[in-house]
């Protein structure tokens, strides 16, 4: 079991973080006053970008033996499913309370903008499984580290977090640990 | 050097339907009493049945040029992205008020369960796109109808539907059009 640092290999693709830095669209104000918000939608709008920051994404965790991705509600759900097909690993929802029908864990956790849960079924990840954890953007990294606890409470491992764009101004990827982060963008 | 996700094979499928009803998990009253719930989490999670399903919900749109995939928050996001990947198209996140962040166009819908909005974009799509409409389940039809009107408003044409479930006692799919929906499974 490998515990080396992932790292994105620019060499492939090596236009790719100049390319989606001009495509991310900030938005003043939103989602409250005061708070610039890196929109991703861009992105997603353009078919050979989006393949191609999937691919990225995925690459550090290519034969790391990924058994299931977990993509966080709502913009995790866009990156995540397509990276887990691209891992051949299973795709796994975590979840506002109360939107996943079957049994569920919930782990509670504060954020810039108040508090809130998330939810995993309690079958989505199974005892022993390889966790990749992804979402669009990581800013404080409560979100993320929820979706860590919920990995480990089911008695999984979480091997990594793949997001798109850091804000490496703010305390998430020291909190989830540096070695565990891979961001295609850093703010 | 390819920068497409090698997700896809193209193909015959011929146990799919079969498969992906064995896996489709019903929930008893979710959301409200008396709804029985039909849950794809666990189609999802097999990175094989996944990877089939998607394929099959993009095969009948291979070749008819397809420029932009609109997938319905939430699970239809879990489908829509690769779906979009699948097609080569981009992707456009339609969403409940207020969680876009950019300037959008609404429309209003009733559906079972109470009285919803939906959002677009506004440049999600442009005049002249050819759009797909990706969600998981087709019941009454009001959400798909509501996305099918904010394409349109911003000078789309929907080409289609794909679903992965479509409950033929409710009347979505005469609701849309006979013709343009796809379904892959039917209850």
């Amino acid at each position: 079991m490998s515990n080396t640092p992932p790292l994105f290999v620019p060499g492939h693709d090596s236009n790719l973080v100049e390319d989606v830095k001009a495509r991310v669209r900030d938005v003043q104000d939103f989602p409250k006053p005061g708070v610039l918000f890196k929109d991703v939608t861009p992105v997603l709008a353009d078919p050979h970008l989006f393949g191609r920051v999937v691919n990225a994404m995925a690459a550090p965790f290519r034969g790391r033996h990924i058994d299931k991705v977990v993509g966080v509600e709502a913009r995790g759900f866009l990156l995540g499913a397509p990276i887990a097909l691209a891992l051949h690993a299973g795709f796994a929802p975590a979840r506002k309370p109360g939107k996943l029908p079957y049994k569920t864990v919930t782990e509670r956790y504060s954020l810039e903008y108040g508090d809130d849960g998330l939810q995993l079924h309690e079958d989505a990840v199974g005892r022993g499984d390889r966790v990749l954890i992804v979402d669009d953007l990581l800013a404080t990294g409560g979100t993320a580290e929820a979706t860590a606890r919920l990995v480990t409470k089911l008695g999984g491992e979480v091997v990594g977090f793949s997001v798109l764009i850091s804000l490496d101004f703010l305390p998430g990827r020291e909190r989830l640990g540096r070695e565990k982060v891979c961001a295609l963008l850093s703010y």
